[in-house]
């Protein structure tokens, strides 16, 4: 271990932004490149799935564990809201931080596309629409928000294992594949590729992950409240 | 993390109930959607189960651990039933527990079958039954329950990851694919797809798990016994 | 958690032969059953041999972790054998070990056998066979050895997780799938199942297995030697 | 657990040199061989690759978890490189951790053809070659290191299963299978198999790891340096 190992961190908001941005551009260089490699190998649609989920599942697990102390490794704007909502982070910072978990999604689709020779940017053209949809990124984020914020209280330690075995849930269990994140929902509209989404399916997508994150912090204020005055 | 994260938790039992039923819910629309994408998406039938155990126990690991400190994460009566006799859990909230478990899970395969577009109840048309799938649901629940209850002595914080862990071989080594749980027997005869049982089937493969979990109970008993008076 | 949680375990001989028996049982029961299960529902062998290699890991790592403060978890003779020159434990009791390993295992073939509606014991009838097997089933057993030894110095509370993330690995990296355990290659001599070996082919597999055990315990006690007297 | 299990390790240089060879010769002996029963086994590239990725995954684990307190588990020289850098090994001891990588790594290809009866030594026949294949190899060398870099700082007891889980997922987010190791990357010229690369392209790839490292190692300078005075 190399001598500063034992050394407290103190990052300051440039680096929790770069933190941000370099994060959830991993993150969606691993969706969006295990997509195509995935797409490339197989004729089995069940297997390229599991070729997308196990990959991003262990690449969650990677980015929370190491980057949870510089910045909290939200990697997500409906993480960031909610964080927000509680006041655990200043509006300003907030914001900032979903620009930057922005712009490294965006690049983490460009990086994905020329590593697999692909066009830097392409228009998603998967459709991605309808109210059951829908239905499923608002699961899909209230369980992921959920996940979060009851292991927060009763396992925080756990929180990298959480989000990476719960993703790996979600791609399976939702009908949308769980993106259930803005900022990937947005670089994932610009790829034409296996995990690709219409720019148009983008609104409504985002929106039902927000109104899903919304429901999941409710929900866990009233399971976690304390009932009894002493 | 929100600055209520290192309050202890106070919660009363309308909060443990709600923990229990939403918990069976999420495992239940995992084991039923995950098993209707697969279907959906692969000709190889072990493909499929791969992709049904593999969000199932991950799910798992995911619920136990958060939940745990809520409830119990019980999720299962067969398991509240062994901590009942335990004396662990006053009859009457067994009972409560096992109604909120059966009712989540309803719930669960009606939000999976929502988010894939199917009926929002069918009745379950996969024949389960003969010795052999009793058989396996017997072992399958000993196991499981063997599991936690040797695990409370042993490792009890390992207790999640073994509960998952446990769930994606028994889906694997048992003939029936490991339900053992009586509410999500019940609510898996309440869907038409990859991961139903007639409805007719299910009084057996409760009893067969019941069998297993009151086997698995008396062995334990023995198996962590003190032999010396010391 | 049940009251008696916290109190210490004082398992006398019964209870350890007892856990090794259910436990190596298990395994082969996962073994076994697995293949069965994987062999009935794919064409492709690499998917089935993905079946069969997860859940095995999977129980080994819940096994190892609930058994081990009980009995020590060997679940394999090649280990007690090991543990045995060790003097960790007595002879008398390393042979009872062996027995009882045995015994279990061949218990869980036949459990595997009925859970499947298969006949109860069958003669294998699958070749494993010639240098290259034998070096396998050697360098299988070699490393899980030498896992186990380095890793009760280096790591021992991973335990569990190295034994089974190494056979997950080792059921690829070798030609034979890493038997790697006499009591296991004994039990899969009694199957004609996708996991079976023929009986005949049995002894030069033990032996192989002993030869590599043997050269992990002397390659270890020189890895890990103090070399300087202070 | 044997009576020498709390004894300190206080291992000199040879045994630091036996486990590095040692284990990367394991890694390779993994990553080789798993792609050779992996496709003898399918037909499907997916599952070939996942076949490949999953064991090389779980052994990383392994081998970094018990290896890590008697050499530090570098495994790879890129590691290594970095570490000489950061000034955590002198320039001799670094070199001589390369050549035991270099050399362990090259019986472990050996290893693998002779489990799986293939000529000891062939010539990688697999073109791996283009800017989109080197970009690969420096992103996949940069998350690494980076991987390694940062966690060390904020999560050091989780290195092992962070660098496991990071090649997971490299092995599918880049267009070159993660090769990210340059002993890796000259043994696996030595095999006209699965995993194989020409040895013709081998400068490049090492060329690219490194750039990949050193970037990784300026990055994570600047992401965790203090940047207040107190």
């Amino acid at each position: 271990m190399p001598p500063e190992a034992r050394r407290p961190l103190p990052p300051d908001l440039a680096q929790k932004l770069a933190a941000e941005a370099l994060g959830t551009g991993l993150l969606v260089a691993t969706v969006v490149g295990s997509g195509i490699m995935a797409e490339r190998l197989s004729d089995d649609a069940a297997v390229a799935l599991l070729a997308n989920a196990i990959p991003t599942g262990a690449i969650l697990f990677v980015l929370v564990t190491v980057l949870r102390p510089v910045s909290g490794a939200h990697l997500n704007p409906a993480v960031t809201l909610v964080f927000g909502l509680q006041r655990a982070l200043p509006p300003a910072a907030a914001l900032l931080y979903g620009l930057a978990q922005t712009a490294g999604a965006a690049a983490g689709t460009v990086l994905a596309h020329l590593m697999f020779e692909a066009p830097a940017i392409a228009l998603g053209s998967q459709a991605r629409t309808g109210a059951a949809q829908w239905l499923s990124e608002g699961v899909a984020t209230f369980g992921l928000v959920a996940t979060i914020l009851v292991g927060l209280r009763t396992a925080p330690r756990a929180i990298p294992a959480l989000v990476g075995g719960y993703i790996v849930a979600a791609y399976w269990f939702t009908a949308s594949t769980a993106f259930a994140n803005p900022a990937v929902t947005l670089a994932r509209s610009l790829t034409a590729t296996f995990s690709g989404i219409r720019p148009l399916d983008v609104p409504a997508f985002i929106a039902a992950q927000s109104a899903g994150a919304l429901l999941a912090l409710g929900l866990c204020r009233w399971l976690l409240a304390r009932k009894s005055p002493a």
